[in-house]
Formats: structure tokens, sequence, C-alpha cells
């Protein structure tokens, strides 16, 4: 469990934990009918692999420019057609996803009690563009970016960015995630981590477990968290 | 292309590029039955994820121990049922993976004129019983495991391993890989690299491609060698 009379700041994630992702999907099905689904999958995977291997082979680029490449590597390994219009159309969508419903409401009770930060593999331009975009402007103490120091989650210096940007110790940290990977990363440095496990997944064997699972972020707002699972 | 008059060395990856995965196909039906294919896929992809993501998280353990963690990995996310028994049996059958069928004969024939070396992700020992398995005793001057620098592929310190471990400047060595980003990995490194793609695979967008595309390793044995794909 999570101890949040400790807690000074709740760091999240960003895509998939306060934005939804799945808000591309009915544009996507416009672009590609039958084969969004599988491309969607496909996107995601290699988006997140392409900031692994980049890292480790020293090869920073910004999560933008991987997004797009991830975009076309989906494309290609489909044989679907991908024209530089669909690109630029989806591109500007992805700075507009919606935020999860609980998001608003949930931020603006915790903000009374803690600092808020977001600590994102996006630029802070992407980052500000769905803050704005969900009006949560306001919201957060931070928003911080790994871009100023071209290395991706899970590299432990990403999690330092926000003990220094918000001039508080780890463990009075709590780090909020649904990507699993995320999670380990957070926890191997040293954050008090919650899994926000939003579609039933599996935690990986990482060897590290979150302190508490939650299923959506309303569990933060009561007293209704989850033991670690 | 790849000048092989110029190439003193050629470094092979071993899973998947020398050692065939589905080897363990008939062991994974009888031990999972209907649910062997998509455990073999998904054991695959959590293997590959850990390295990356240990890497990153600066939380090295060998690749055997990755192997096993993948395939709990993989049962649980499927609900299947796993027991140390099957784990240990298949785990010992990793260690006696077969040779794709043209191996021998193909480094039988450029060893000759080329020094050849494994460098994987492997420790030592599950190298050698493949090696051992698949009768290529005395075939490669060196066997090069990551481990002994606590990292896996892409980083490029791996790779230099090769460089240091045959004592050849890396513009003189080719590697070999069915792995796109593993292929992706050593070119950037600055090897010449030759992109071993048996299943018709698509390349990763990395902004590097291979110096060359070969769809089995009799291509190496004579001048059919195809241009960069």
């Amino acid at each position: 469990m999570v101890n949040f009379k400790q807690i000074k700041a709740i760091v999240f994630d960003a895509y998939g934990t306060l934005f939804d992702i799945s808000s591309l999907d009915a544009r996507l099905k416009y672009h590609f009918s039958d084969q969004s689904a599988p491309i969607a999958n496909i996107w995601r995977q290699k988006q997140l692999e392409y900031t692994w291997l980049r890292t480790l082979m020293g090869k920073y680029i910004t999560f933008s420019k991987i997004t797009r490449d991830a975009l076309i590597y989906a494309c290609n390994s489909l044989n679907v057609q991908l024209n530089e219009d669909i690109v630029e159309d989806l591109m500007l969508r992805y700075q507009a996803l919606n935020a999860f419903p609980e998001v608003a409401s949930v931020l603006d009770g915790l903000r009374k009690k803690h600092h808020l930060a977001i600590l994102s593999n996006a630029e802070t331009k992407m980052l500000q563009s769905a803050v704005n975009h969900n009006n949560l402007d306001g919201v957060f103490n931070r928003i911080i970016s790994v871009d100023v120091i071209s290395k991706f989650k899970p590299v432990p210096s990403v999690y330092q960015l926000a003990v220094s940007g918000l001039e508080v110790d780890k463990e009075y940290i709590a780090f909020v995630s649904t990507n699993t990977w995320d999670v380990a990363g957070a926890k191997s440095f040293g954050f008090k981590t919650i899994w926000l496990n939003r579609s039933n997944a599996t935690m990986e064997q990482l060897a590290v477990e979150p302190d508490m699972v939650i299923t959506d972020l309303n569990a933060l707002a009561g007293s209704n968290a989850m033991s670690p699972g």
C-alpha cells in the first residue's frame, strides 16, 4: 500500500494514464477501415520499442518523430498505403487526445493535498497541447519531459528529473502509470508506485511489484485503494 | 552491398540467425496444446523486451533467467498453468536448439576466408551448448557473450566486444542477424550489416538500412548476394 500522508508529490505518466490513446480509434478507422485495429496495436508497440532501442543505441530523437516512424512501420508491415497527409492528420490529433473521464475531477481533489506533475517521454510542446486541450492548465506544478536529457524511460535519470523538478526526495513521490514496465522502472528507481491497470493487463516479470494497484484514478480520490496485485 | 574482399571477420547473432527457436514448437505443443503458438510469440517478444528494459533500468540478469521470466509472463498473460517441471524441460531444450539446415556447410566454407564469431545476448555456457549440440565446435574463432559487460544489445559497447575479441577494426567486420533491431544497432555502431530476413519481415524505422539483405545463409556461400532492401 501507499501511505498518502507521507506522499508529497504525485507524478503521472501521460499517454494511457491521463490521456486516452483510443481517442484516435475513430480517425484510424476513417483512414484505414478494417486494418485500423492491427495498425493501432503495432503503432503503439513500435512506438515503445523505438524509445527503448534508440535510448540503448544512443540515437535519441523526439517522441513525436518516433511516433511518426512507428506509424510508418505499422503501415509497412501490413502493406497499407500511407501518405504524408494521413501522417500529418494523425500527428495533429495525437496532440489533442482526450483525458480519461475521471482525470479532471480527481486531479482537482488531489492537488489540494499534493504537488502534481507529469513525467512523460513526450516533448514539452506535445504535453502542453494535451493539457490545454483538456483544460488542465494550472493543475500541475510541473510538466516534465525526458527531452532535456535525450533519453527515454525507464532509465533512472529520467525518474530523477521528477525529483529535481519538484525538489521532493524520491521516497515522498508516488508515481502513477498504466504501463507495467514504467511502473517497474519507477519502482526500481525508488518511487512509491501505483499501477493504474485500466485494461486487466498482466504485470511484467521484472522482479519489482507496484505498491498499489488501481483500475481507475477514482481510487485515489477516496480510501478504496486496493492491495498490491 | 558488402565487399567481402574487405571483410576480415563475419560475426553472427545466435538465436533466429544460426539456431532455430522453432525447434521448440513440438515441445510447446506437447505442454500447452492449442495455446502453444500464442505462448511462443509472447515468450519471444517478452524475452527481447526484458533484455532492453533491464539494460535501461541497469538491472542486468542473465539471458537464461530472462528467458525463464518471459515464459512465466507469457503463461500468466494467457492464464495458462505453468509448473517448475515444464520450465526446466523447456529451458533444457533451449540449450539444444537445432541449427538451420544450411548453417554447418556455409560456415565451413566461410571460415576458410574469414574469422568467424558469435555475438549473442546469451551467456557463454548457453551458447556453447548450442554449438556443441550442432557439432559446430572449432568453427568459430570466438564465441562472445554480452554477459561480461552486463548489458544487452543494442548498446554500442556490446558490439565493441566483437572488435576487441577478434582484434579486427569495425569497418572490416560484417555482422549477420535476423533481428531487424540488432541489424540497426550493429550498423549504427559501425559494422557492415547483413540482414538475414528468413521470414519476410519488415525493416525497422530506425534511420539505418542494412548493407545487404539475404533470405538464408547460402547467399553468403556464393555470389548471389542481393542488393540492399
